[in-house]
């Protein structure tokens, strides 16, 4: 059982300029375990500055955006932290450095708590938040899944959507769907042009 | 689009004994609308002390617990409310109802927030957290259910669970497990009378 937190990872390169990223958080006996891929934004800024924040939100506009290219929200500066919040983030949790792990593909990056703070009340879970990150790490997916696996989950997350999204999370439900349709013209376009290639229909 | 908050509604019986239930609440133009099913104790509750608080919690321990014969979680009072809060929400709306609309089966009771609270910081979106909810619901609806919608549908909640659950979040899914397994040894009962019944198999 490894509990993981999605959060909203915020770090800054040498010269101080915030990146942020949406990253599950992986709980370990002494901390957080931070994960990013290689190569990645992120990566290199906790090899320059060897400080992340964890940003706790359940804004699903900013997980849906970063995944789409809307990287521009709102930070903070934050007391004795030489990294930015996320203003929106209900609170938040400074993560220092402590060793790295190398595998290669995604180094593990074991972080002590060494502040914490809480901003803004939880309003409660909501279904649709759920489904918005599903597709989140769905899109994130769409060239390793089959095209009948990416229907099924989209047609039993849009149930919860249907139901329980207000404004945000039908905007952010909407940002991301137009990456899945991207992903499937691209694959039509691909297999048409197979077809004029064999020169007839498969 | 109705936005809803999956919450913890606790109210009070006429001699002030707390009666907590997992509700969603539903976002109207001026508040919330709480529409208990007829019959139920929070109907009878809100009839006699018309306040509610809608607890806002991530513990899936409260939710499958209440839905599993489990329903003993600590409240403590709240000041000028008639209404305990839930101990372990991370915030809380009291809900004052204003009017009441009957449709005869799920009444919507119209109320204002009067006073909100924070009690603990949010810690973050988890998968399994949200697994749990949907498994909850279904859980809820099992007996309206085809047997292999129930299969699929959990098959799919379970990679949340393997991936991402701490100790808490599988505890709530095998109590919430539990009870589909009665309900599909009840099915085979039920299914094996029928072929004997019948005398012979079908």
């Amino acid at each position: 059982m490894t509990y993981i937190r999605e959060t909203i990872v915020t770090t800054v390169d040498a010269s101080g300029v915030a990146h942020i990223a949406p990253l599950g958080i992986i709980q370990n006996d002494h901390g957080w375990i931070i994960a990013p891929f290689r190569p990645s934004k992120t990566l290199e800024n906790l090899a320059a500055i060897p400080y992340a924040i964890a940003n706790y939100t359940d804004d699903m506009l900013v997980f849906a955006g970063c995944l789409t290219g809307r990287r521009d929200w709102p930070t903070v500066a934050v007391k004795d932290c030489p990294v930015p919040r996320l203003k929106s983030a209900l609170s938040h949790s400074v993560l220092h450095v402590e060793s790295i792990s190398d595998d290669g593909l995604r180094p593990h990056h074991f972080c002590r708590v060494v502040a914490e703070a809480t901003h803004a009340p939880f309003t409660g879970l909501n279904r649709a938040k759920a489904a918005v990150l599903e597709l989140a790490i769905l899109v994130s997916r769409l060239h390793m899944l089959a095209p009948e696996k990416i229907d099924a989950e989209i047609a039993y997350l849009t149930i919860a959507i249907e139901k329980t999204a207000g404004p945000d999370e039908q905007q952010a439900w909407s940002w991301l769907m137009q990456r899945v349709k991207d992903h499937r013209d691209a694959a039509d376009a691909k297999g048409k042009q197979a077809v004029h290639h064999h020169g007839g229909h498969i």
